[in-house]
């Protein structure tokens, strides 16, 4: 068995709590790390169907001597709803699991969200571990302790602030990660950039000028550390998101009205962060915030990650405004929008009109490639 | 408007909030005190159909000029389930809540844990208000931060830790109770006496040679405020049930069994208590850490408050003993007991063996009144 090669190790130091994000190669066969963190007799790995083929065996392999349960959930955020959830309680309570088990995420966002949630009100709380998958989730959805369930109303409606115990992120798993999924990830990294600004868009700038497909493993941890560690910060100040943390959602509000709007299906959530990213930079020049050759940098760097960046003209503007309205930051019926006034300075607003709104949609649509 | 009569302010002081528990009379109709402990414009009250009728409307009433929206349920243990927590996800999405909302919770211990549940889990969490209206909800269920949903596998297998921001008890509420009701909520109180002993045993018994239909507003509130303070106490000290908040569950494991084997019908949850309480008793006695005198004291004790105490001769022991295997504080599949060593000495064991209890259960079904 191989064993785990550790290229970086953050803390996230909580008021109440701490917790080890680890970051290298062959987390998966090393028995030995995994269970130094997860004491109980018995566990159950949730998974899903286009990963269980390539790596459950693994993880199952690493925790011979413990009941090892699974629950293997249809592929895609579709799924991140109330019927899975109850798939993942039903294990439990028919695999006799009570407080002294062990929750493992194995898998994307959507993994994470789902198993973060049934941990934190199974039993009223029992531990849980993230090995994230995807991109997008090494680099965000495994860390802070944001779970969710979608409701067919919204995205995350239902959710909880809860901890892992741990993150174990596998850089070579990335490898079988198809390419559009790469991309999709690169939409968050491009958004800690921009709340950043400095070294670390820099360093985001000097990856793009790369083959991502070629990237060595230190460098893809070198940059996860980084995006890790910023949003550990952010956390560390603000764990239930009152104030700062919600910085964190730059493009999101867009982001997740894009979503709902094509019921989750038509774009991976990563590609709908880059379409809000630029719809969050087009509102920031518009409002008088930031110049227009951020944007259109912004736009080249999404460019240059493979995303999507411009609305689709057939977007229905104000079914899109109606569902920002059931966005969780909403306030007192006012949509609370971040944006920035120069890279790397981000700010929150709740006093955007709806026809500001309207028109950086529009013009999200409209504007070309610089 | 009556003011509030406040009787007796308690503090639940943990160790990352605090809140305070009010005992009065004329808490419903006090809206300058309500609207203290609600900052938001909006709040959506949970009740159910028996409790409609008598309060709702003065509640609303306090609240006039905020937007004050409901979700009426169906009255009873079995609906507390996913089914009802939907409902109120429902009109919380459609009423266009967010986090700036409060769930009030007015109805017994079922509204208390679901809309604690509710208000957990919504947004990643909202702040909630518990109206108790029974006395079981009264000195127990609301109290606490235990919020909950039934799993049709086992009793309250759903839930989260999560403290409400204020509890408002209304002593005139009691009036309205039905008797069976009024009886089922001594259980609990004899719970905190057993578990006591000296000072606050002695009280129950006084109040127990009463009518408690004639008891007065100051005396319940008397008793009331003695039961949440320790309640109090024990949640302070182990607020997410490591340790010693577990001895609360005296009676409870016999107890949740005895309600998954009769569907929660055919007993209030305090009746199962009680018997429970009496099972808990013969399997102290039995394996010697109590003398049989005492089993006896708390059986006139049980028939006193007009609780059923012997177990049926139609239960069957063995499916009263798996049903004890799903209960949440089993480990490494050993079921967890509280035993009294005497009254006001309780300990945790997990070391009763099954032959044991299911001598315990053919006990608590033979036993005359002696």
């Amino acid at each position: 068995m191989a064993k785990y090669d550790i290229h970086y190790t953050l803390t996230v130091a909580l008021a109440h709590q701490s917790y080890p994000i680890y970051i290298g190669e062959n987390a998966l066969s090393d028995g030995d790390h995994l269970k130094k963190h997860v004491a109980s007799d018995k566990l159950l790995i949730v998974t899903n169907k286009t990963i269980a083929p390539l790596y459950l065996k693994s993880l199952q392999t690493a925790f011979t001597g413990k009941q090892c349960d699974v629950v293997i959930l249809p592929d895609g955020e579709v799924y991140k709803n109330q019927h899975s959830l109850a798939l993942i309680y039903d294990a439990l309570i028919e695999c006799n699991h009570h407080r002294d088990t062990t929750l493992i995420a194995l898998g994307g966002g959507v993994i994470g969200d789902i198993t973060g949630f049934a941990a934190s009100t199974y039993n009223r709380g029992v531990p849980f571990i993230q090995i994230p998958t995807t991109l997008l989730a090494q680099v965000d959805a495994s860390v802070g302790g944001k779970t969710a369930l979608n409701h067919e109303k919204g995205k995350n409606l239902i959710g909880t602030f809860y901890q892992p115990k741990a993150v174990f992120i596998d850089i070579p798993l990335l490898k079988t990660l198809p390419k559009r999924e790469l991309c999709s990830g690169f939409a968050e990294i491009i958004k800690y950039g921009l709340l950043m600004g400095g070294a670390l868009l820099k360093h985001i700038e000097n990856v793009l000028d790369q083959d991502l497909t070629q990237l060595a493993p230190k460098e893809w941890s070198f940059l996860i550390a980084d995006c890790c560690q910023v949003k550990s910060q952010f956390v560390r100040e603000d764990e239930r998101e009152q104030g700062s943390r919600a910085l964190l959602n730059l493009g999101h509000t867009f982001a997740h009205a894009l979503e709902a709007y094509t019921h989750y299906k038509r774009w991976h959530h990563g590609e709908a962060v880059s379409m809000g990213l630029y719809c969050a930079l087009i509102l920031s020049h518009q409002l008088g915030f930031i110049e227009k050759k951020w944007v259109d940098f912004v736009k080249a760097l999404l460019i240059k990650a493979d995303l999507p960046w411009q609305l689709p003209s057939d977007t229905d503007n104000e079914a899109l405004y109606r569902l920002m309205l059931t966005d969780k930051k909403v306030k007192h019926n006012r949509i609370c929008f971040i944006l920035l006034r120069r890279l790397g300075d981000a700010f929150l607003t709740d006093t955007v009109s709806k026809e500001d709104v309207l028109k950086a949609l529009c013009l999200a649509k409209e504007w070309e490639v610089s």
